[in-house]
């Protein structure tokens, strides 16, 4: 569909071929069945806990750091230069689909320190990089972002660790940390915090904020590794995602905490927004990958599962069918494989943005980038939002067993409740998309997006089999364009609360769209190679694909009628609501 | 709204009044916050085990069940002559209501012994009912029902626990029982259960089912309780719902398992279904209850967490507000509320019915009996399907401390995933609606269904707030209407099976409409009051009532008009899929 060898045309990737890139994805997944998914259920039953300031977690987290790391799976995007494997993003996404759908908790110790590592490397110093990057990428010390506090969740202006400068090139760091994924734990034999803290007399708000590293362990002028300061003060018990550490720290209570300014001062949350961007697709892929796996676990249970006749055989002679036979349960499958096949869609399709991005320049470059930042709080929500949904529905095709620890469902619907939590929330991403993304450069954004659409409705007028769908595309988006209109112009006469106001759903507005299209690209995928003479073993699988585009446009995308109903209502209710007008 | 006094006036309710039913109230509510609420958490932590062959559960159990047969829980339904408190149903609901709010699990004991108990003393022998019921209303025996096997989920039909008859009075039982909640535990001195078996030789099918009561211990010739043969040979470890044990039973294992017929032979699933149907109504009640209490909870957060400024406010000096000035949260809680006060008044609509039902005669009994017939797979379904959704914005509301254990949400989420499962799944709820309550006697009960919402919208256009919301679900029971009718034509034209594939997605359209119209008798309520003067401290709760009115009518009703296109939409593509186009 993405046509990933076409990028081995451009010099960066040319050293690439497709050949290569199968026997990546072959290693991917021998690792992913041989040491993530043997331990997913043992690290969710034996969560991390807090023994003597240290988080102790599963035994294996150690070897699958290591192995991470001499595997050059952390370093997998990493240029050649760089010691990395200079995959694309196409491939190396591809992989951590993989991995996260064998085992999300694992897989984030790796993802993470990949991300914290490569903030070092896009603004740090290089003597900054020389002490902490390979250490990292070599899956020897595990990498954070360190950016939740008490006071400041959603809010990161309201960031009160103190950062003050002394004469040795370091900061002193004072304050307290939340909610942070992976922040200590035995397995490696450092941790490195990406932080935000704000310089001494640094502005209000998020223009002071900087970027730090701040180690657990320092490296003293011996080359040795002594304690920072940094201690682990809580570890959170959660209702999923149980293999990875939630940590509580606390800085500088000895005044003995260091850290080393990133880049500039004043410009940490700009740094940090190239990880958080990242982060947010990246928690796309992890809830796909999960919902991905539960589908398959609902799908594996419905075909062995034999209840009840169909519908009508009202003889109870005639042998029970397998579940699978029955149309509610053929409906529920079918929801789930749309919302994840139509998610992996849009998460490949931003993995080819990164790539391109990489590779163009000018004018090309900044359409993909543009492209991106629009469909970013997309590939975070919809997936993590829907993923939810259909594991719901996965859970709900095993009836009872569902509901018990027999089957993976009920874990996966523990662990994937996180996702429209972590990396800002689904309400974060509603007023990202429409108070920025949308209106950003005069809307050049929104319009690229329009115009990626159209040339797939385009695409897809050439084929008989996709002329409806593309027409009902074609009206959703028009839809999606006078709702986006409208609120602009409530937006002018009302101000950003009332425009603001039911961003969340326009977000999912959006999603349907974005999500539609990419059923749509799988349809003119599926009638190119119908049309080209597809081999016989591959008919079951591009039939299916057909039913799945089918059941997106008649279940799913009629979704937007109702939301476009209330979209286009003025009454402003939820901002008029007094908030003593709730019940006590 | 409901006018629970006007039940005084009828003769078998005469001895109660209004003062009566506060005091019921107010000690129900004492009841669960001395007894059951303290222990919500702990009965979660410390979930049932099964120890040498029997089931043990959290010490309070016992207490509890011994609590509720003293203070006449148990029997708050059954009529004065057999001892109980003769309460209208509505009063006992809403009794039920706030217990399982406190502690959902802790209350399905005595409710269970409750429905077990009603079905001996519907059906069964005087002999039965003497042996058995007073000592289950007491609380000092434990009540269940016993349906489900493992090859016989939803399909009861497959059941094959067999009964053979002896000359002795019994029935010698053998079989495997799965999923039987409160099966087996050591807080009481016995268990009885209410079990479907087949007697040798009975005609297959549903048709063959009979009714037994199965005592985990009989009394023998001594009036002492000896073993009966019921094994408890498992206990599942669940999502959530830990509190109570399902329980895995072996009948007869040692050819020593008596049971005693109830009513007659071969009639058992007529008999069960009364037990079922007042089930399915506790389902739903006990999933209002629970969003009830998690929206609570939300509330409570979002009004002490401090965090961000007002959307435009751009000061970062400005202190930060409460969570709940925030549109979004307002919006996340005016949901809530709207399913949760939606809900509820459903339920009550229900009760209402059920003491009609009592209490009258002829055709306007049977007139009260079809609207509960027609509104049972909605009670059980839209509160167990909302719950979830509301608890799961419950959950937002608090970000990542409401993915912690430090907070009640995650716990809600959890336990309120059993309700679209147990006693019947929504898809079977939606097959019992459209294939069966909608059509029955040439769709009366969907006729008297109709007529009730239309005498709701003829008395909500009385009042000028209410205008346009009468019209909308005017509007909207005109779709319901049309798809029911196109529907009829489907199946007469292609069959059953076409006919009811999409069932569950009509059950949600019936849904809305039900909670709908239930918030528009609650406007009717609230204009009434305020027109008659209501007192200046009741003026939020007023304002809050018809915020959410606004909300359910602008937000949940919409949701209508995807649903009608899907269900106008004749590409059966669930029945046309084959299932071996799901990729393997």
């Amino acid at each position: 569909m993405f046509e990933v060898e076409s990028l081995t045309e451009y010099e960066y990737y040319s050293e690439h071929n497709r050949k290569m890139f199968d026997m990546v994805l072959k290693a991917a997944l021998k690792l992913a069945k041989d040491l993530l998914f043997p331990i997913f259920e043992e690290m969710d039953r034996n969560p991390p806990e807090l023994v003597n300031g240290e988080v102790k977690v599963h035994p294996a987290v150690g070897n699958i750091m290591k192995e991470f790391g001499e595997g050059g799976w952390i370093a997998s995007r990493v240029p050649f230069d760089q010691d990395g494997e200079q995959l694309p993003s196409m491939v190396a996404d591809m992989c951590e689909f993989i991995f996260a759908a064998a085992n999300y908790s694992a897989n984030a110790y790796p993802g993470l320190t990949f991300g914290a590592a490569h903030l070092i490397e896009s603004f740090g110093s290089k003597k900054l990089y020389d002490a902490y990057v390979p250490k990292m990428r070599a899956g020897e010390w595990q990498g954070t972002m360190a950016l939740t506090e008490p006071e400041a969740g959603s809010s990161l202006a309201d960031i009160s660790t103190l950062a003050e400068p002394t004469d040795n090139g370091y900061y002193r760091i004072k304050g307290q940390k939340i909610f942070i994924s992976a922040g200590d734990h035995d397995g490696v034999d450092n941790v490195i915090h990406l932080m935000l803290a704000k310089i001494e007399g640094a502005p209000a708000g998020v223009k002071g904020i900087s970027l730090f590293v701040v180690p657990k362990k320092r490296i003293d002028e011996n080359d040795n590794l002594v304690p920072n300061d940094v201690a682990a003060s809580g570890v959170y018990h959660k209702l999923g995602y149980r293999g990875c550490p939630i940590v509580q720290l606390s800085l500088g209570d000895k005044n003995d905490c260091r850290g080393w300014l990133v880049g500039e001062p004043h410009s940490g949350l700009n740094y940090m927004f190239q990880m958080m961007n990242e982060a947010r697709i990246g928690v796309g892929l992890g809830a796909t990958s999960m919902a991905t796996a539960a589908y398959y676990a609902a799908l594996d249970y419905t075909r062995s599962r034999l209840q009840g006749r169909k519908v009508g055989q009202k003889d109870p002679q005639l042998p029970p069918v397998a579940i699978i036979e029955h149309a509610d349960v053929k409906r529920m499958l079918l929801f789930q494989r749309a919302v994840v096949e139509g998610a992996l869609g849009l998460i490949m399709q931003c993995s080819r943005y990164v790539d391109l991005q990489k590779v163009l320049d000018g004018e090309e470059k900044q359409k993909y980038h543009l492209l991106l930042e629009i469909l970013t709080p997309i590939a975070k929500s919809y997936p993590s939002e829907m993923g939810i949904a259909a594991i719901s529905q996965g859970l709900q095709c095993l009836g009872g067993s569902g509901y018990c620890d027999d089957y993976p469902l009920e874990q996966y619907y523990r662990d994937c409740r996180i996702h429209p939590i972590h990396e800002g929330t689904t309400g974060i991403q509603g007023l990202d998309l429409l108070g920025r993304k949308v209106v950003m450069q005069n809307g050049r954004a929104f319009l690229l997006f329009i115009n990626e659409i159209e040339l797939t409705i385009g695409a897809a007028q050439q084929f008989s089999a996709l002329r409806g769908f593309a027409h009902d595309l074609n009206a959703t988006l028009t839809d999606l364009q006078d709702v986006t209109q409208h609120l602009i112009t409530v937006a002018q006469q009302q101000g950003p609360e009332a425009f603001l106001a039911d961003a969340t759903l326009y977000l999912e507005f959006f999603g349907l769209v974005t999500i539609a299209w990419q059923w749509l690209l799988q349809g003119v995928a599926v009638q190119k190679a119908l049309s080209e003479g597809a081999k016989k073993s591959d008919q079951n699988f591009y039939e299916g694909k057909m039913f799945t585009l089918r059941y997106f446009f008649s279940y799913e995308l009629p979704k937007t009628l109702g939301l476009a109903k209330r979209l286009l209502d003025d009454d402003r209710l939820t901002v008029a609501m007094q908030t003593d007008f709730f019940n006590d």
